[in-house]
């Protein structure tokens, strides 16, 4: 049984990076009271200190749609939007096979 | 205190992504033995079954690059070279700030 996984690049305004990896790891605690998420782990690109990755893995990719419904998360995406520069890009969609350190 | 991360992509050959994912779930249970690597999974591209991602999360870099220098590391990444389409490419760098399930 394979897992959803996803790599999330956002890309702050200049000098903002800190501050929206502060939002994600507000989200991060967050999730750990929503369903079905595995993983969620916010690192700072080692070349670019103003681009964010977010890690994820999920039950399924259902469970981490339902999580963009959960009230506390979109007042979070919504703190988040006014750093960005830019839109989102899309990500990285990915069946997570295994390995060392997740469930 | 941050951790090192890394993703880093792998293109098979056309079909045989399924053995290179298999290869590198093996060095996954190897690395369970290994000093500092927290996280190592690995994901199928969702757009590319021919396209293998590795998510890594190490005390350090210096620990990732120890890491290279095991016999049985060694052996596991020769095994895996012949059914590569080209060069591995060189990946990004993370600077792993926290977030939900990792140590």
């Amino acid at each position: 049984m394979t897992q959803y996984g996803r790599y999330g690049k956002l890309k702050a305004q200049p000098g903002k990076g800190n501050e929206l990896a502060v939002i994600l790891l507000q989200a991060a605690e967050l999730l750990r009271t929503v369903q079905g998420c595995h993983l969620y782990i916010i690192g700072k690109d080692a070349k670019d200190e103003d681009t964010i990755w977010v890690t994820e893995v999920w039950d399924s990719k259902e469970s981490h749609s339902n999580s963009l419904k959960d009230k506390a998360v979109q007042a979070l995406i919504l703190q988040a939007m006014p750093l960005l520069d830019g839109k989102p890009e899309g990500g990285t969609e990915l069946e997570v096979l295994g390995g060392l350190g997740i469930a």
